[in-house]
């Protein structure tokens, strides 16, 4: 089984820690296709660098098309995830949406936790219909750059971050965004719920996908495209759009 | 890795049919271990049954606490969940939950087709907060028996509902309960979608969940009690109460 | 006409409380019939005890069935209320949604006061439909153990936790649990809004719905059931799962 | 007891009916005392009439202040509900509100069936917070004078909209407006759930909240006024906006 | 193109503010006609006096139907905002209503600033659909009269509030009430977000409607009325009831 | 004033026609500036063309930053609206939006009819948190492509739709996608409710906006960027996410 972990900012140091995160959380047997868009912003996180990544994304995506059986989208913001259901003719997965949904099944309410602003998640899990799900959400403060300079504090700070969204409620709590991404290991010992990381919620969830072969759905909206024309395109995506 | 099927009602032939399912759908190496509740309704179709087979399901489960690695109710309703979650020291899941969350990572919307009333599983995706993933409910008018008699037949008619589902809106169609159970692959060639089975998504599910090893509440409202009395409930019941 | 009302745990002490309250509210020419379960968790305060002592309500119910005019729920969780109506003949309260339902008409929005968590009543609330009409839940470090110990201070906390559900919006405020039950009196000089007590509220819940005399649902999701099996259950509870 | 039964258009002949459909509702002792308004439409059906009458109704309410335990609004859109509350020194009900909340006693989800158009209902129901209890609205055509004119073909057509409303997933039905008032006990043999007259249960609810006598709330946004000034009002309505 | 500013309250001195800010934001060769209620409340900060200016509110509009192209209602809480579309054959536009959708279209939620309690503005908003585009209420503790008395503290206090609102989420920032209108321009120097003002944002909306020449409903529950009789109305409403 | 008229794909013709109904909506004085981006999908209909679609359109308003007052995004997804929020120093509307926003000031519940299917709308109208306000959503058998061909048939198969979603409750019916544009004038004399078209809303919105001149954020999630790098977009993207 080959499960592409695609990246959609153009960082390939961030493509390189997912991916190594990714084949630690994988079975056996399983190989990890790590991917870093041709172009597209350095970083994600506004709704206007989430906006232009998409296409870069969904670009990477039509490169390996065919050629894995599950995509993994490295990226907090789960960015073009519908969309990339559309175009690959395998199961995709975004790594917030895999640690929401697990959560799910191990507790009734789910927090939060991240570096910065939190508006992007709320949105995020508002999208995916996971509102009523979620106790809370906190972003604490500090930054990625801070994290790699001062581990201990970050490690401190989340720890204190997850205390807080437990006390409002939280039955396990989220590690949002590749800043807290192999966190939970250090953390587990100290936390009092389940703390729930993207990137090995999401390889446990690829598999599981593969694993069931489903089919694409043949009508209706979410329907592979056919016939439709472009200008400007890869000519790997390009292909996609006409159906070919 | 060891996973209990457990029936919640106390019909043995059904409790045998899931335990076969879950064979075929686990992983190598995976042992199913098969329950039915010593007391209890023969079968669960209203909210009054479901309300009393809770008590021989926790009964049940209580038994093998400790002995298994997880666990899967197989009750189409999902029954007694949170409290299974509360009462197991390993993860739980229901077969409808892992279908619809299943669902929720193949498209927006998922259906969901069963045999008579769907009064029950709306309430129960409306619990479970994904009303707004769910496209609509279909209750086909076929009874469990005649399904028996007529496989055919019944094949047919839900075929008829997965296509209705499918106009609605359904990117997928979760098969609800038990009488539908093992009908994917027979009609995985005609439907339009993919259609998700609950024992098969449930034991994908248990054995992703069993791998993590997640830890259980330490404190809040879903961790284990500890010093609480009882009444009359069995020996491995109230010791489990007890927090022993 | 008599009223059933019916302890959730099997702790008789509480069962003579509530009673005693219910004869204290209840009209000129009520009859109230104390009932405790035979077996079930000693108190009920996690969604594990509740789903166990489901069994035990139903049991109790059903030796009373045809016998009792009306049923008010003693229990704070409203444990297996929707099943209960199923089984039972006559109408069925629980006196958390009576007293919900009854705020509902005093102002706009409730918000309720409990000792300890109160998770387990924002559940309720919104299972109940409830939550939009809900301004807040507030618990208070107390509990009913102290409550017992130190009257003056029990109501001194719960004071104060009323104010502050009144800063928050509430226009009436519940008072949640067995162990407030009774305070109503003592606090209603003090309080800025009108207090709700769940056996207050019930009991004449319970005798308006007795005066109605309403039908039981013919067909539906809600009617009573027929001719279905059970294993190990009491002969008045297997009965009534026969329809006999 | 004394319970203003307060119609808020200016036909008297509704009032009479309305009086004398709560004096067959209520309890021995109580005394039904029949309002109308001095000023404002003849009948309520639209947005429109409702906000003018509230004036009306409101300046009706004032003249009755002080002089009765609780009020009755025997209108179907539950007109000014709140501003009388406000207003009133005593508890106030709206006749669609109670048989709502009743129905909520009596099962899961009830249905509402009404002459003509339902889009005043479906505002009602979810202004009171209850759209999540309502399994469907149903306008059957007809009018109240037809109802008049042919009554055995008026429960034709509502028994009919009953029969619809359970296949949708009614446990019970509201009748809505005063013309299907009185209605319910020809209806009773035949319908399959039960059904919910407004002044019945209104007379009903009225008499259970005289008897809790309930405390105004003293601060807040819906504490009676004081010191507010007004023009062109009645001596007894600017007297109550003053707070005197 | 002629505009009425309609106040819903009776104090003159409001309406004449409130028309000088109407001819500040509108359009040259807009005619601003302002109007003040014969009868009604002095001022209208509960939902009493609300429910008694509709009365007034919808007089004062019946006195000028046909002889203007789009109303604007003058008043914080949108009073009988529905029934005015109703009854006038030009389009009506809530001052609030206006900040607020303008809002909608400056960023994802917007936040609410008022002096005084925020329940009346959380149930408009509510009413409005708009709860999910809200991301808070503030009332900073400051009086009309105050902010008449030292307009340089209520400036501070307002800055601060909308500063704390920004904090909490808000991309923009609705200037809540008529003791507001008109500091956008002295606040929109120092705050980070954009400052919605009711009156400005509504003439201009209602210019915008005026110039769409939009028919009105010829059939549904907001179509104009025919044939209604009433009692003691002003002969304009009484007509237009009556579809003259 | 200047606004640009944006196009969200790369087909030459609809701009061109997008553009002419714009100068037929603005006022006198406003220059109509049309934009096409230099790639991606040929035509808009699906959530994959949709995500690729977002880059060149933030790519074509890049180039516009700065040179006009207002954006009006000429596509019916409302492609990236937010994203170009961020990016663009001047005010951003996208046609639907515009035309939604309108219809809550004309009527309680708005319809929407469009070309074929209706699952991006049904989105899209959640995602401007609107859904309580959209009464239904209808696509009707027809495809541009027919339109152009029988523009007769196709203003009939609309009209029969409108007629559809006024008896589900819609007071005014908003004309979805390109292919409606510019037909309410011909549908206006037959239609019983208000329909409305998205770039003359949007036109009116967009002047509206402009003439308020709002500030940018100057935090928050939806504050310019300031210091992002990227790879491979164009100057004048990269340099506003840059904040040059």
């Amino acid at each position: 089984m080959r499960i592409l972990v695609a990246n959609a900012n153009t960082t390939e140091a961030i493509t390189g820690r997912c991916a190594d995160a990714a084949r630690g959380a994988a079975s056996p047997g399983v190989e990890i296709v790590p991917g870093t868009p041709r172009f597209g912003p350095a970083v994600i996180s506004s709704v206007l660098e989430n906006a232009v990544a998409a296409h870069g994304l969904l670009d990477l995506l039509a490169e390996h098309a065919g050629q894995v059986d599950a995509v993994l989208l490295a990226v907090s913001l789960d960015t073009a995830l519908e969309a990339a259901r559309q175009l690959m003719p395998c199961p995709v997965v975004g790594m917030t949406e895999a640690a929401c949904l697990t959560a799910c099944m191990l507790g009734n309410r789910f927090g939060l936790v991240t570096f910065g602003q939190t508006e992007g998640y709320r949105q995020l899990v508002a999208h995916h219909g996971l509102a009523g799900r979620c106790s809370g959400l906190l972003g604490v403060d500090f930054t990625p750059q801070c994290a790699l300079a001062d581990p201990e504090g970050a490690l401190r700070v989340v720890a204190q971050g997850v205390a807080r969204l437990v006390e409002g409620g939280a039955d396990s709590v989220v590690l949002g965004g590749a800043a807290l991404a192999g966190m939970e290991p250090e953390l587990r010992g100290a936390a009092p719920v389940p703390l729930l990381d993207g990137i090995v919620c999401g390889i446990r969830m690829a598999e599981m996908l593969a694993g069931l072969k489903p089919p694409k759905p043949a009508t209706g909206p979410a329907a592979p495209l056919r016939g439709r024309d472009s200008t400007g395109l890869s000519p790997a995506l390009a292909r996609l759009l006409r159906g070919e």
